[in-house]
C-alpha cells in the first residue's frame, strides 16, 4: 500500500505538472474536501482574500474563505464569461490581498478561466493562489508549475475517470510552512497528511478500493499521455458543437472561454428544458445536466469527460436530441 | 442512489438503536472524518468540554475539541483501563462542562468504556455528549437510544465489514438546530448534509463504490441479527483468550473492561515483540498491530471484527504464534 501511495503521489505529481517540491497526493474526501483542504491550509482568520466568482463553484470558495475567517473581496463575473484579468488587478490595485482563489473550469457554466494570467496578476501583488481544477484535471492543460499556483485541487471521478471519494491536489513548495495555531481542521491538517503520505504515520485509516482505482486511473491517463488525452477531449468538443450547430443549438459561452469537459448549450426557445432532460434519461439512457443557480431552466449541461469523451457518445446524443427537439 | 441512501438511513438507525428522529448517515470520509464531523457540529469556540482520555483516540478527540476552540479539561485515565464513572462525576462536579467525549472501544488499548454510565452523568449535569463507536459499532452492544448519546459515530471497515472511506454517524434529534456563524466547516456542515441526503440538494458526489459495499455489508449484518452478531464476537473474544491462556498470555484489561473486537496482549518477558509480528506476518500471512505511546512494546494487538471474528482465525493465530513463542 505505501508504495502504491507514492507512485500515485509521483503519477499526480506528473498530471498536475507540479514544481519540483511540491506535495502532490489524494485527500480521502471528495473534490469538495480537496477545496477544503486548500482553503483550510491557507486561510488564517483576518486574511484578506479575493474570491473571482465565475459561477457556482467560485461562490462555494469564496463561501468557504468566509466560514474560515478569511475577510474576503468578490469579483463576481456574469454566468457564462471568463474573469477579464483586468477585474482581478483592479480588485488588486486598491489594499491588495493575501490570497486570490479561482475556478479553471467552471462546472456551473462550462466556462474556461484564464488561470495562468490570473495567477500571474496575483503573485506579482504578492498574494497566494488556489485553482479549482475539479473539471479540468486530465481534459485541459493543467500546468501548476507554469502557473506559478500554490495550490491546485481536482477530484478523482471527472476527467481522471476514477469513482469518486478522493481528491487528488498538489502543495507548491513553501505553502505547508504552516503555524500550528491557525490549523482548525484536523482530518485535512496539511502537516499531519505529509506526515501520513511520506512519512508513514498514521493518520486515517485510507480507503484501499479507492487508492487502486485512482492508481489504476492515473496509469490509464499517462497510457494515453496528457496532450493526446487533452487533444481528445479538445477534439470531441469541437465535434459536438459542429454537430449541435447543425440542429441550430450553441453553446453559451464565446469562443476561447469554453469548456472542452462541459458544454452548456443554450435551450432554444420553447423547447421543454426539463422534459427533454428527462426524456433522454429514461428512453435513451443518457443523463445532462440542468443549470444552476441564475441559468436554471437557460442551459443543458453535456458532459464529456474521460472515458465519456467519444464519438460514440456524441453520437448518440445528438441523435435522440434531434428526435426530440423535432418530433 | 436516492432510494439506497434512505436505505442505508434506515439501517444505520438500526444499527446504531437510534432514537426516533435522529438523522443516521455516513460521512464521505473515514472514522476520523466521523469524528470532526461531530466535534466540528457541536462544538463553539469557549465552550466548556471534557475530555475522557483513555488511550489514542481519546486524546484524538481532545486534540480535536481543542482545534475548534474549546476550553478543554481531560480526565486522563491510565492506558489499559476503562473510566471509572466518578472521574466524570467529580470533573463535572466543580464548573460543569457542555460536552462530554469518550470512546466506546478504545482502539489502542483493547479497553470498553462503560458509555452508558458516562452519558447519564453528563447528561444529568447538562452536557451533550460525543461517543466513539469505530471499534464498537456491529460488535459490542451500541445503543444510541438507551444512552440518550448526542452523536455516535463509526466506520465503515471495522465491525461493519465494508472498506474503510465512509463514516456511520448518528445525530440525536435537538442536536441539529444549529446557529450558521459556528459551522466552520463546509463539507462536514451538518445542515448542508442534512440537505444532502434528506432533500436531495446537491453538497458533494457521493462515492458510489463505497456506498454500494456500505449497503451490502448492513444487509449482511441484519442478515446475521445484530445480537447473535455481538454473541459471535463475544465468543470469539472467549475463544481467543481460552487459547491464549494455555501459552501462558492474558490481555492487559481486566474483566469486564475488554473488547471483544480487539484484544491487547501482554508481550511475555524476553519475548521479541517486533520479531514475532513481522514473522506473523511474512511467514504466516497474518498481521497483528504494534502497542501505541505508552504501551508501545508492550502489547499486541489482535483484531477480531466482523467476518474476521471466525474460530478458523483464532485457530491459525495461535497455531502460529506457539510456533513462534516455543520454537
Amino acid at each position: 500500500m505505501m508504495a502504491i501511495l507514492d507512485d500515485i503521489r509521483a503519477r499526480l505529481a506528473r498530471t498536475f505538472r507540479a514544481p519540483e517540491g511540491a506535495f502532490s497526493f489524494a485527500v480521502s474526501g471528495t473534490g469538495t474536501a480537496g477545496m477544503e483542504t486548500a482553503v483550510a491550509n491557507l486561510t488564517r482568520p483576518g486574511m484578506r482574500a479575493v474570491a473571482i466568482v465565475t459561477g457556482y463553484f467560485g461562490d462555494r470558495l469564496a463561501q468557504m474563505l468566509v466560514r474560515y475567517g478569511a475577510d474576503v473581496t468578490r469579483v463576481d463575473v456574469e454566468w457564462g464569461r471568463a474573469c477579464d484579468p483586468a477585474r482581478l488587478e483592479a480588485a488588486l490595485s486598491g489594499s491588495g490581498a493575501d490570497l486570490v482563489t479561482m475556478v479553471h473550469a467552471e462546472t456551473s457554466t462550462g466556462v474556461l478561466n484564464p488561470v495562468e494570467d490570473l495567477c500571474r496578476i496575483a503573485r506579482a501583488r504578492g498574494a497566494q493562489t488556489i485553482v479549482d481544477a475539479v473539471t479540468s484535471l486530465g481534459v485541459h492543460p493543467v500546468d501548476a508549475a507554469g502557473w506559478n499556483a500554490d495550490v491546485v485541487y481536482s477530484c478523482s471521478q471527472k476527467g481522471l475517470g476514477a469513482p469518486s471519494g478522493l481528491a487528488p491536489v498538489t502543495f507548491a513548495p513553501g505553502t505547508f510552512r504552516l503555524k500550528a495555531e491557525g490549523r482548525r481542521s484536523f482530518y485535512l491538517d496539511l502537516q499531519l497528511l505529509r506526515d501520513y503520505w511520506i512519512d508513514r504515520k498514521y493518520h486515517h485509516t485510507i480507503s484501499a478500493p479507492l487508492i487502486y482505482a485512482l492508481q489504476e486511473a492515473l496509469a490509464v491517463v499517462e497510457e494515453e499521455g496528457l496532450e493526446a488525452r487533452w487533444e481528445r477531449h479538445r477534439r470531441n468538443h469541437r465535434a459536438l458543437l459542429d454537430a449541435l450547430s447543425a440542429l441550430g443549438l450553441d453553446v453559451l459561452p464565446p469562443p476561447g472561454e469554453r469548456l472542452w469537459s462541459l458544454n452548456a448549450v443554450k435551450v432554444p426557445q420553447g423547447a421543454d428544458e426539463a422534459g427533454i432532460r428527462k426524456a433522454l434519461l429514461q428512453d435513451y439512457g443518457i443523463e445532462i445536466g440542468a443549470g444552476l443557480g441564475p441559468l436554471a431552466g437557460k442551459i443543458w449541461r453535456i458532459g464529456l469527460m474521460g472515458s465519456g469523451s467519444t464519438q460514440e457518445n456524441i453520437t448518440r446524443l445528438v441523435s435522440a436530441l434531434e428526435k426530440l427537439l423535432r418530433p
